[in-house]
């Protein structure tokens, strides 16, 4: 069976790759990062999506970002801010993220035999983030070549982004019509271990604008409304 | 002062990378990796290391690569093998390693504003892994400068292997040019806390034939002469 290794937040986009990358009959190996995210909510439920999908192996990597600071979303000084409160790259963006897990992420695809990596980035509706554009995504699929084994032996790893150029709202109905229960997902900044999201940041936005774009009912219940 | 991260593994090349880096006017940001290394006697070292450079931060990550298996290097199933045990790319090849290292390096500089990444690797003397090459260092720096803020803003971060082309012998005297002192560092694979070195692994015999081919003095304790 072939194998594909999906990075996998516990959000709305990591849960739609991983529909779409069983759907495609790969053998899924599920990715997390416990990186000291303030909204680690979003790791219950991707233990809870990784079950209900049936991965074949669900690994959380414990990997502290935050003791090295810089961002909102694990920094403790720096407070997550609402959405439209900064122009630009947002104080919620994480230095060399995506490239962080996509690297750990192919390392163990490279371990398992994996043919291909999946990763929820898009870059219509995002927020902002350099990591997010099809432009990075490609320079990393050439570096990653020739940074690893199968690279060399003519065997590379396929770096999947399949919603790269959908906005959310399309994302949802793709997911929608691969039967994915979008209660399962967290996508809130502020999110606590309740499940009850901000409404505000712009993760919340972005998801809330998806779900009336794509006139899909959203299971998310909303502090602020 | 300017800034940069140097990856210090507690080497003979990290070290001499860090020896460079200060030497150059760096305040130096020293970054370690606790992934499961069975050599993590090299962890004891790289703390003396920083220490005896002064460099400004030293951190070491933990990052536990070990459970993600695939390389004798941290798999407890995988023995170490001896040097010319085995053709090709050999089984002390963690994959994505320096992909891993060098991305996570990649965060703390845009977080600390350095300007540079140091990173011992060398395309002469080595063991014959992909991410030791000079056209994979290429594919990372132009991925790292797409995948960054400080990239976008046009002030990309420079990947520096100031030992790409040097065999050992050319780093060791290098080295011993700053005033290097290489009892300090630490090569084995099979590195034990009292510190002898097995002296029949890949990074043992390249190290020792390093010391031989620049007439330096090697203080390092061989188990086996």
């Amino acid at each position: 069976m072939k194998k594909a290794v999906v990075l996998l937040s516990g959000g709305l986009d990591s849960t739609t790759c991983l529909a779409l990358a069983k759907d495609q009959g790969y053998a899924c190996y599920a990715l997390s990062f416990s990186y000291g995210q303030k909204h680690n909510a979003e790791l219950f439920a991707a233990k809870n999506i990784a079950r209900h999908f049936a991965a074949t192996q669900h690994e959380v990597i414990d990997l502290n970002l935050g003791r090295l600071g810089g961002s909102a979303l694990t920094d403790p000084s720096i407070a997550i801010p609402d959405h439209g409160a900064q122009e630009g790259i947002p104080l919620t963006y994480v230095p060399a993220r995506n490239t962080i897990f996509l690297s750990i992420a192919l390392g163990w695809a490279e371990i398992v035999q994996a043919e291909k990596i999946f990763i929820g980035i898009s870059a219509v509706d995002y927020s902002g983030y350099p990591d997010c554009r099809p432009e990075y995504l490609a320079a990393f699929q050439r570096m990653a070549t020739l940074a690893t084994k199968t690279g060399v032996e003519e065997k590379p790893i396929h770096i999947e982004a399949p919603l790269i150029h959908l906005s959310k709202a399309e994302t949802l109905m793709l997911g929608v019509s691969l039967g994915v229960d979008y209660s399962l997902t967290v996508s809130c900044y502020r999110a606590n271990v309740e499940g009850l999201a901000c409404g505000c940041c712009d993760s919340c936005k972005l998801r809330r604008r998806g779900f009336e774009d794509a006139a899909v009912d959203d299971p998310t219940r909303y502090a602020v409304q």
